[in-house]
């Protein structure tokens, strides 16, 4: 089950929101005795979102209200990318508005990949919206793009290139 | 070979024991030349045991005696996830029959998941019971839930959403 | 769609040229809160750059222009391998063929490894080329090679094997 | 192609001699911006160990000459094994024979374990041979089991479970 469906042709993508643990990264944390923290980020996502960025698309990472990743590396991860950070503390569909209301955009312009419970509602609502493969049943079923890559190994940039694909078929 | 195996209708779970080496984690270590220690454990883990525990389910991190995995590492597995850790010293049928006693609750009530030899009894026992994907074949072929997922990448979330689905039947 | 496509038959190879990152690692950068990265190479990719030294292919590790791996990682990696490391500043196709103007050498004795859009030019041109299985669409179809081995885990290794047993056959 | 092929059934393996760097570990090495080195081991392997010392099988964990491992780190995993651990300075085929003939061993009573090149006399010679699934070719062929697991993850645990099989059955 990969693929588009019942999609809104989303003309006009202008912005990715995209979540940091389970998309960006594979969801995994490292803890070390000297309680160290540490997590992985493919070199691949990250020329993913320099794509996006280079075609007029803005990226924000998003975390859910609740995340159990560590603030200070999703910080890090945002200053790798040059994307801003948004840590939710409501719930994801209405942070995600107050973002759309700051930028004047709808729904149809706003592409979402999100992996879990929390995301569904903007699966839902998301012009565009993508799961990695490896994403809890829940997410998957309510995402309009299931990426053949897992999270943290390239989901990112998969739907990277189908957006700028779309933007670009839209245009001719 | 994947799904329920001659199981009880476990109605009511109230406690779920849970292996940390080779179920909450993927079983690996990284050692360092520093003589640092590390394990990984995946967010969706995480939001499966937080899915429990609002679901009225309690639970408990347990780890074989002799295992090879630093306390001090399963101590900061324990209190990222709220839970209970219980190093074992005696077998794990008489260790964990001392915290049923404790709370009061039969075999039927509690759901273990393991991965190993020390675990088949309790596999055996527990009116609902599951293994990763990859454990190895002592194990497999007691739990009477073998997950789709491998140890240390949403084995555990699975399990929980299945406890949980199990409730849900079981009240309606 | 493995193998060979379209090849010139690269009679005396005498230089590889190999990404660092997404061919000798897996693409992925581990970030520690403590601001520590990390990346993970495997001792079979070393040996296969052995083996090439000791064939009398020389190998270079090279970074494209804008790379996001740390250069200092990739010192130690090139330190590692006792290869030199090259840095690019313009595209991927200029630096090569200064590389090659340095040693006298035409495009049918370069080899080349690859695993993104920097390197397509290259993978075209040189007499002998490949990419991990696990590259992006963009490089995997101009490869003249496709690995069975992902990045970071042999790939390096097979196309090393591959190079030596073609100068074999051409010998006899 | 998994299982026995031309085996000499291996009546009394008194001695296991298992390489370190993709045996025991997957065959990666994490390096960091800070000089750190990491590698990794499952416990499942451990266990796999602890099996066969608790079966009279005494194991070693030996390093090929010019292992690209730091000893250091070899020296941990043994440590962690209660293993001896042997850096060969010959070849492996007269370091082996050094082990043995200060044990009064033969190569029917001798298990083998290995990955690469350095392996391929003792994989030939010893009574019992495995490698892990992913060993490069020039090992996979000569090994007379060929591990379901691959290296760091299980191989080392599988390889002594057939070790205490067979030592079983030429009891009984």
């Amino acid at each position: 089950r990969y693929g588009y469906f019942g999609m809104d042709k989303p003309e006009v993508v202008k912005l990715l929101l995209c979540g940091v643990s389970g998309c960006l990264t594979d969801g995994k944390i490292f803890l070390s005795l000297a309680g160290e923290e540490m997590v992985s980020v493919s070199v691949r996502d990250n020329v993913g979102i320099a794509m996006l960025q280079n075609g007029d698309v803005e990226v924000i990472l998003v975390m859910s209200s609740g995340s159990l990743l560590p603030k200070a590396l999703s910080d890090k991860l945002a200053q790798r990318t040059g994307c801003e950070l948004r840590q939710f503390v409501g719930s994801n569909k209405e942070e995600v508005e107050k973002i759309m209301k700051e930028r004047g955009l709808g729904w149809k312009e706003v592409a979402y990949m999100g992996n879990d419970e929390p995301d569904v509602e903007c699966l839902n609502l998301a012009g565009f919206s993508a799961v990695p493969k490896d994403a809890p049943t829940v997410a998957l079923n309510r995402a309009k793009y299931v990426c053949h890559s897992v999270a943290g190994c390239g989901a990112v940039r998969e739907f990277a290139e189908h957006i700028l694909l779309l933007k670009k078929e839209a245009k001719s």
